[in-house]
């Protein structure tokens, strides 16, 4: 019986995640059973969410066991298969979490389509990050030309790709990124208007000056201070699509409910905003046309995408809690087997 | 030359109105000029709105200048035109404020269709309160069948419609309101399910026990303190429309900003919440099916109305004071002259 290895939730994290959080266990790899595949895993995604679930608070998802393994979406090749869809060497988007190997049920799983782009996109730019971003920006956002769009974490997975969909709509970027690289990279190679640094003492300041008509869109990837800047700046009829909060992900405790409902209330009404949270499963009707779009965006120079790739499984907590902080720039995959074996 | 009398803006109020800032004037009534009327005021509607007219604070509508006739909707009788559209004894519906008679542009006049309702509807049920509720409620809170649809000031023009609705779309209405004869009436009289009172110090408490599902939409026409007892029984995918703020008209500046955005957003994401702000001339082009509708509704007794007449003008700023403090039972109009002089 061939050996895996696996990393599980040791302990849950109390603020940051530490080491300690995580195991390395080697298992034995079983066969499949009928109707299941048996998978290696090439591509792992790392992603904000996950630290969600290393916590049991109240989510929109379950939390992940102590001891199960954690979770995540990968690229996979078949190399076992009891199943008639699915065939040795096949290619397939997973969700079988930090794993060389996992049996999966060959339903849930889909087939690569190669020609779409490199395969490791199925988990970035043409996958759940971009796909975040498509839906939350044109279903919710919905950019008209000449508006102003902002976003935050211009630099990573889901921001780099906001910003792109916004000017091909013919509106303008301003993005928001950490430290002068990440905001070099995102005006030179991806073309946004601008990029402001969320460490800059005069972020408030800068963003105003940025947006001199206001902002028509705030793509809410990152929670806190950057909306704290954003939020005199918002124009009538404002849209606020929340998908993510990574700046609170390590919060030790839901913050308190204060007596801030007079002033929120008041923005919206004067300023017709709409605030509208999502996750992409909701909207799970427009994947195919998200991947039409997407992919000839990507194919057409339109849409770019930077990948931060970490090798070895098992350093894949480093590379975790580092996405925390902000350390990746790119989409941050782990290549845990090569590509062909 | 005949006379007429209006009541204009003497002062703007810091705080609450007082009788101060109003002063009633007499005033030679002009002829019409080519392509105008000559109205004849009948009933004047007093609205929440029209505190924010009184301050020059920002707001999305231009403030009355001092010295100026305070501004309101009107139901008017043609009493002198030199429009073709419009001839003498022609009921309308107008925008000519705090007086006796006015001088109007005929374009945006509307005359009043007598079959759809009584003319003091117009207004009301089968105006702008009515249309605030209808577009509220039924475009942003989609109530579904066995939803909790919770509405504060559930005894006012605006409140009562929403409540109603609700129940014509199958969901579940609960109101809040301000004391036992108002609640009573919410309950027995207009078939809501259930109504508190926003006095109740146990407020917080009697709402979740009144709604064991949790709240799929809120329909914040007050602002502040209700809010805060709404806000943790919110469910997932909750909608909140958000068109008037009536407890915080009086307030004397803007409230700070403070860092209320990580609990807001944190709740938004997690329960996937829609936030959004309208005001009711944003649904323009739903005017007609509106009236179709609603004055089906109101024939059909499905939809009650209750008015709460002050008689004379001279009475209308103290009606108006005891409207921005719930004095009033229902619709506030004002019955400036008779329905037929």
């Amino acid at each position: 019986m061939p050996k895996g290895q696996r990393i599980v939730l040791a302990s849950r994290p109390v603020g940051e995640p530490t080491p300690q959080n995580f195991r390395l266990e080697e298992f034995d790899v079983p066969a499949p059973g009928e109707g299941q595949v048996l998978l290696r895993t090439i591509w792992l995604s790392l992603d904000p969410y996950m630290r969600g679930r290393m916590s049991d608070g109240p989510s929109y998802a379950q939390p992940v066991p102590v001891g199960g393994v954690m979770e995540g979406g990968t690229v996979c090749e078949v190399i076992d298969s009891k199943s008639p869809g699915f065939a040795k060497g096949d290619i397939v988007l997973a969700h079988s979490g930090w794993a060389t190997h996992a049996i999966a049920d060959a339903k849930p799983l889909r087939k690569i389509d190669p020609a779409l782009g490199p395969i490791s996109t199925a988990v970035g730019v043409l996958g759940m990050p971009g796909m975040t971003a498509y839906t939350g920006l044109l279903d919710i956002g919905q950019p008209k030309e000449g508006e102003t769009v902002v976003v935050a974490a211009a630099s990573g997975a889901v921001g780099s790709a906001v910003g792109q969909i916004a000017k091909v709509k013919g509106a303008r970027a301003i993005g928001i990124a950490g430290g002068k690289d990440k905001c070099d990279y995102v005006k030179q190679e991806l073309g946004f208007d601008d990029c402001l640094d969320h460490r800059d003492p005069d972020l408030a300041a800068k963003l105003k000056a940025a947006c001199p008509n206001g902002i028509d869109v705030y793509f809410e990837n990152v929670g806190g201070e950057v909306f704290e800047a954003v939020f005199p700046l918002l124009n009538a009829f404002a849209r606020i699509p929340v998908c993510g909060l990574i700046a609170q992900y390590n919060a030790f405790e839901t913050p308190p409910t204060p007596k801030w409902a007079t002033a929120l209330m008041r923005h919206v009404l004067t300023k017709r905003l709409t605030i509208r949270g999502f996750i992409v499963s909701d909207f799970a009707g427009r994947r195919q046309e998200f991947l039409r779009e997407m992919s000839g965006w990507v194919r057409d120079g339109k849409v770019k995408y930077r990948e931060h790739v970490t090798d070895g499984l098992e350093n894949a907590p480093e590379a975790f809690m580092g996405l925390l902080k902000g350390a990746n720039f790119g989409k941050q995959l782990v290549r845990v087997g090569p590509e062909r074996a």
